[in-house]
Parts: structure tokens; sequence; C-alpha cells
């Protein structure tokens, strides 16, 4: 292995190839602490031309890669085995916007880009990046791509997947395919784009995109409601479909016990209604017309779904500020899960129609199997997707729970196949669901993504162990 | 091939194996009737299951098989060649729709259904399935997505792909993927939906498929704007995205020359201006508020582009009669370039900003190489698509030009590869630009194809010749 290094540093440079334990350590633990791997060296190509020759001498001398972004993935996608066989790949380095195009709408990046530089970058020429997610201020584009994310504007913009044009990948045997094309439509051939996306760099390295720009809207509104009902919560989503089409953005599902936790552990939040009810939605409008044009728009959705007894109070902000508000007992349910003791996270995705069936089945099996546990279920509901968590019974730390997290997956996953569902809808496999998505999907479905696999990495070099 | 046939009349019953020539006529020329092809037989099962028996036996026999939904295609994808070896297979008995879920916004049909019959059991349901295209009282789903389908209203809604959750899919090696999933977000492996879709029916069979719907609009009003350039129309399409935001449906680009030919063949159709303008854009907007918001918005569009001199004159419709009216004009100008004489039809696209230097670069060559020849450039401005065909000089018949097609399609798919751009922006690859395109796809993407149709099909019998 010291010719593959002594190869490495002459590729990229000596000061690019890490191998100091100290400077790798960031490299090795996933974002959420639960797994430290071993690596042979941190590799930091600065260039896509950089990535290719690593590939190649990787190629060479047989040696696992695992390619890293800004490692805040939750599934354990982004760090390598505890082997000490394989390198990280980092691509933090390639970090330029290449090109922005304001007519075309679009910007071209680099996969070590932050997200939130993208964002801005798009701002900064009157033109909005939609993908949003918590991880922003960390997160690469790279990774991005590479799991498909997902995030709070999907409902209007669609997944990573809807907002890509083209690519840039080293393939697995460091060639450089050019896709970097700027263009909404072309049918020649293969879809190779979709496949390197949400592929978990086990296809090949992503190096650079062409992402699309959309219009900055004038205004962006919300407004909290307050129903009994999940199934209430769809009614409302029929609604504000048909009022607002595609200036909906936002469409979150909060219950009463996700809020509770919010006002118990941040006592300075405080929610907009006198007293409480069993389910919230959160929704939000982006208007490309003004501000007093998206109120209207707000309060004459909530003038009909009162008429109608979908729900049975609402806020309109009136203003960014109480806008902001609102988007703030959202953003805190998890840090108020987090401050209320261990908890156990799914993030499943069902049919919309079925999310209030899958609420009432699930809840009641754990509630059966689990006695006490308590749900903290949130979620992306115009999307059918829930951040469907469980919190210990009161009073408990969580460490029963924990020792009983393989049999609550289970009961979770199970029920979201019986549904139709997934079991993961917008964090990917990684290492941590590699075997559990066995469970649930077909073998002819399997079949076909193993010969994917093998027909495009022959060596299973590229990120081996995740996914398939 | 007797024991074959055989097999296959017991599989699927003898009345659904045609072998009389009479019979498979219309299965075996395209449907601009420029290529007749031969085949052992057309077969045409009634279910997925049927399609899966086939498909084995097709195999164990070595058979090819070329799947045909409509028969509309435009690229020679869905006709088998001269050889007589392979078997046609029909899907058009595979009609049913399956399921509709309008909370979900889902429909799951079968693969055979007319692009109509979708559409309107979709308004039945006051929901909207936008794909829109010229023969969609012909071309069945299954074909939309084995050529990834555009249409008119990709600006708004996307290609086929971004409009399908889900397939069911016979491999080529008979076994049934239930890939009918009707999730917004699934992130659990490889993206095997958008490798068949646009695969062109060489990597396997779509039988079935989940497609989005969306709310009906309460009104889709359109307007008609003149200026002087193409970059004029650009500057207006900047303006109408920044005001219209994601109600902006249509933007279609026309030069003068292509409503002159309207009108001289249509006479009866009328330019509602009282003097011609070198270009034109028919823009669409769909408004989930109202008619009188529509035409409110398209005012203001249109003012502010007369205030800024982007456009020197524009009428916006006030009623669905005049909106239809001036779409009337656009969808008249292929027909009028018909009545015209022979023609040379191109589906190109290039980026959204360098559409004006591509016109203004490609007619320049196209004048100086064959002189007289003239153009009627119309298309899908907003998704960066042209149709740039090629009209004989003046009083010929065009025979001349036909002679010249390879020389003049050579011009201008360099141009179009000059400016990044396809050669296949929504018709795809089929027979006729198999090897056309070779000579823009890079060697490196060119090889990942091959590698997944072998990986796919490994024996080359799904609808071999085609694509790669």
């Amino acid at each position: 292995m010291n010719d593959f290094l002594s190869d490495c540093r002459s590729a990229i440079g000596e000061h690019y190839v890490v191998t100091d334990h100290t400077d790798m350590a960031g490299y090795l633990t996933d974002w959420r602490r639960r797994f430290t791997g071993k690596a042979l060296a941190i590799l930091k190509p600065g260039s896509t031309e950089e990535v290719a020759l690593l590939v190649k001498l990787c190629n060479q001398y047989r040696v696992p890669l695992v390619p890293q972004g800004g490692n805040t993935g939750l599934v354990l996608g982004s760090v390598p085995d505890d082997s000490g066989n394989a390198v990280v790949l980092s691509l933090t380095r390639l970090n330029h916007i290449r090109a922005t195009d304001i007519i075309n709408n679009t910007i071209t990046v680099e996969a070590g880009c932050i997200l939130q530089t993208i964002q801005n970058a798009a701002t900064d020429v009157d033109r909005l990046f939609p993908l949003s997610l918590a991880a922003e201020g960390s997160c690469t584009i790279g990774g991005n791509l590479a799991t498909n994310a997902g995030g709070t504007a999907v409902l209007r913009y669609g997944n990573m997947r809807e907002l890509c044009l083209g690519l840039e990948v080293v393939t697995a045997q460091g060639e450089i395919w050019s896709g970097l094309r700027g263009l909404r439509k072309d049918n020649t051939g293969f879809d190779l784009r979709d496949l390197y996306i949400g592929a978990e760099g086990t296809l090949g390295i992503i190096t650079a995109a062409v992402l699309k720009l959309f219009p900055q809207p004038k205004a962006r509104l919300t407004a909290l409601a307050a129903m009994h009902t999940p199934n209430a919560a769809l009614k409302l989503l029929s609604l504000a479909q048909s009022h607002c089409g595609a200036t909906l953005t936002g469409f979150e599902l909060m219950s009463d016990f996700c809020l509770q936790l919010v006002v118990k552990h941040y006592p300075q939040m405080r929610l907009p209604f006198p007293q409480s009810s069993p389910q919230y939605v959160l929704l939000e409008i982006s208007d490309n017309e003004s501000a007093e044009h998206a109120e209207a728009t707000l309060e004459r959705l909530v003038t009909d779904a009162l008429e109608q007894e979908v729900i049975h109070d609402a806020v309109v902000a009136s203003s960014m500020a109480q806008s902001k508000g609102l988007w703030n007992l959202r953003e805190h349910i998890p840090l108020a899960q987090a401050d209320e003791g261990k908890n156990i996270k799914h993030d499943v995705s069902v049919p919309i129609s079925l999310i209030g069936e899958f609420i009432t089945r699930t809840d009641a099996l754990l509630a059966a199997q689990f006695p006490g546990c308590r749900l903290v279920t949130f979620g992306h509901l115009g999307d059918g997707n829930l951040h469907y968590n469980v919190s210990p019974p009161e009073g408990e730390a969580g460490d029963a729970l924990i020792a009983s997290q393989s049999d609550i997956n289970r009961v979770v996953h199970d029920s979201v196949d019986h549904f139709g569902g997934s079991i993961s809808a917008e964090h990917g496999l990684g290492a941590m669901k590699r075997d559990e998505i066995r469970r649930y999907k077909s073998d002819v479905e399997m079949r076909l993504m193993e010969r994917i696999k093998t027909a495009l990495d022959p060596l299973n070099l590229m990120n081996p162990g995740k996914v398939v």
C-alpha cells in the first residue's frame, strides 16, 4: 500500500494525502456519531482530473474508495467500514461555481460546493435554488445529488433529481463522463444522469452538476391551521392545491405532542391558539405577485377550510417575521425531541392518501407492543413523507427503548411496506439500511440493481458495502 | 419458428398471434410512412403475465422483439427491421386504468392506454394529466414513457419522466418488476424507473405506470406578442417567469415566415396585428384563481414588456375561445409547411440562453450552403426546444432538398452540438438517429450505455438496432 499512497502523493500532492490519525478523524465518524470507521488515507483531489487519476490508481491497486462531501449523511453512506482497506475521497476542494446563466436559469457547480453557498449564489443573481434542508450550511451538493436529497420544498420543486439537468462523473474506471448539459429536453439514450443521482457513490463519483434555478418569488407567507385528524389535514391539502396550485410550496403536518414538546423545552415559544388541537398543518405559499396577494390567497383558503369544517382554527402570517416564527415551531420539533431523551427516528413515505391510516395502524401496533412509548409524528405531508419518530415513555431516559430499536424498526417498516411505502424517503440506504431493504424489495428488483452495479463497477471498488 | 409461434398461441390464444400479411401491415410501417419492416408475427398479449410469458418464449427461441404502442413514433423506434426475424409485441390490449387516487393525485394505467383516454379520465375526477402532444388521440402512454415524451406543457410540468412515479416492467428475461409505487419520495437504491423511461424498449417492456395528477387550473389564457428578434423573446421569457412563476405553462416561439405560411394555406385564419413582425411568442398561463386574475396577470406582463420595449405589440385573449384561436395559429404551422411542399424536420434543443445565437448561426450556414432554402423555425422556446424545419426554395417541390437531407442534417446537428445542444429533444433516437448520435456522444458515454444494455439484455433481444 505504500506504493499506492506514494502514487497518490505524486498525483495530487503530498499535502492532500492525509494519513495522520488526528487529521483523519473527522472524516471517519458519521454525522450522528454512531459509527467510526478506518481508512488508509483521506485523499483530497483539487480537480475532476485529479479525481480521475486517483480512481485509476484505486483500480490499479484494487483499493476501495468512499466518496465524501460534507459527511452529513444519516445512513452511514459516507464513512468507510472498519476494515481500514479503503480510502476516503473527499470532494470538498472541488468547490467552485463554474458558471451561472440567468437566462437559461442554470448554475454549474462542483460537487464540493456547500448547499448554502449555491443558494446564496442564486440569490445574488435574483434567482432561487430551492433545495433546502437542515444541514444546508454543511452538506455539499455532491452529497445531495448522491443521495437524491429531499427537504422542505419538494412539494413544489421536486427532489434533487428534478433539480439537476446534467452531471460530470468520474466512472468506476477513472474515466470522465462530461454530461454537463444545461438542457430541459434531451432524449438521446439511457438516463445515466438519474442512475448516478441517488446511487450514493456506488457507481461512480459525481464531480460537477448543472442545476436548475427559478425566479425568486415576490413573497413567501405561511399559515398554521388546527384540525382534528391527519385525514382532515389531507382534505386541507386538496383544498390548498386547488386554491394555490404551484404556489403551494410547503405543507407540514405536526401532531399536538410535537408542539407540546417544543413549548415544554423552549418555553419562550408559544402556540398561537387559545387551546390545543390534535393536529396542525404549517403551510407556505410562494407568490410571484406580491405579499398582499399571498395573504389574500391564504385568507381565502383558510376561510374556505373553516366553512367546510376541515379545520377549526388558523392563523395567517401577515409578515415575513410572523412566517419565520411559525416555521420556528416546526424546526424546533427535532431539537425538543432530543431534549426529551433518546429516541428512534424513521424517515418513511407512503401514498399521501394513506397517511391517516398508516398513522392510526402503526400507532396502535406500537402501543400494543411497546406500552407507553410516545410518537413524535411530523413531516412533509404534501410529499407523503413522515418523520415517524419514537420517544420513550414519560420519565424514562430511553435506554430500554434504544435496546428495542430493531424490533421497533421492524414494526414501523413492515407497516410502511403494508401501505406500499418506502423505508427511506429522503435519506438513502447507506450501510445502515442495506440489509433492511432486502426484506422489502423483490428479488427481481435486487437482481436488476446488482446487474447494474456489476456492469458499471465490476471490481466493487466504489463505496462497497453501501446500497447493494 | 413454427414451434415458437405455436408456443405463443398456447400462451395468449391463437387469435392474438397475427401472421396474416394484411393484418400485420399496420404494425410494420412507421407513422410518417418512410419505412416498412417485416415480422414473424404480431403478438397481442392481454396482460402483464402474458407479456412475461411471451418474453420468456423469445428468450427460449432467441427471437428479437419490438414493443409497440400506438406506433406514432417519429424516429423508427417502434417498427421492426426488414430481416423478418423479429416479432412485434403490441401492448394495445393492456388498456385498463387500474386505479385513480385523487388524494394522492395519481392514476395507475396500463401501457396500452391512449394518452387522451388518460387525460379524460383525469378530467373526470377534476384533475389534470398535463402531457399533451399532437398524437395524443393515437399514441399510448407506454410509448410516451419509452420515449420520455415532451409536448407543450414541459415548461411547467416537465417531460414524461417527471410525470411518472412508478413502473411495472417485464424485464428482458421475462420477469415482472413491480415498481408501481405512488410515492413522491423514495430513496432506496438505483433509479430503475428512469432507466426504463426513455430507453425506447431496449432494456425491458413497460407494462403499467403510476402517473402524477395535478389540480385543474381555474382558467387557461393566452397572449400573442410580437417582437423583433429571438433574443427579445428570451427577454420576454424572463419577464414572464418573474411575473407568472409556475403559472406560465406555455411559451412558443414562431417566426414570421411560419405564420405567413399559415395564412397563405389557411386564408380563413388571420393574424391579430395590423402589420407583420419578425418574431412572435404565444404564451399561456394556467391560473388557479380565476379567468379575471389570469387576464390581469397577462395584462400586467404585456404592459411591462411594452414599456421596456421588449415587444412592440401584443393581444391578450379575453376568453377561452380567443385563446384557442391563438393556439390554432401555432398548431397549423406544421400543416401549412406540409402544404407548402416536402420539408426536413429537426427536433433539437440548446440551452435557452443560446437560442438566438443558434438560429442566427445556423440560418447563415444553411443560407450559404443551400441557397434559397426557407426556415420554418418554431417551437417550445421555454424548454429550449426548436422544431428547426427546412422548406425548399420558393416554387420548388422539395425533391432536391430531400436529396440533400443528410447534408442539411449534418449542418444543423453540428451547429446544435457547437452550442452544447441535443439532436433529439423529445422524439428519441430509434433506428433513425442511432448512428448519428455516435458522432456527438463521447466514447465514455456510449460505453456506459452499452454496458447497461449488456447487463440488462445480454441476448440483445429487446428492440435490437434501436438506441445503442
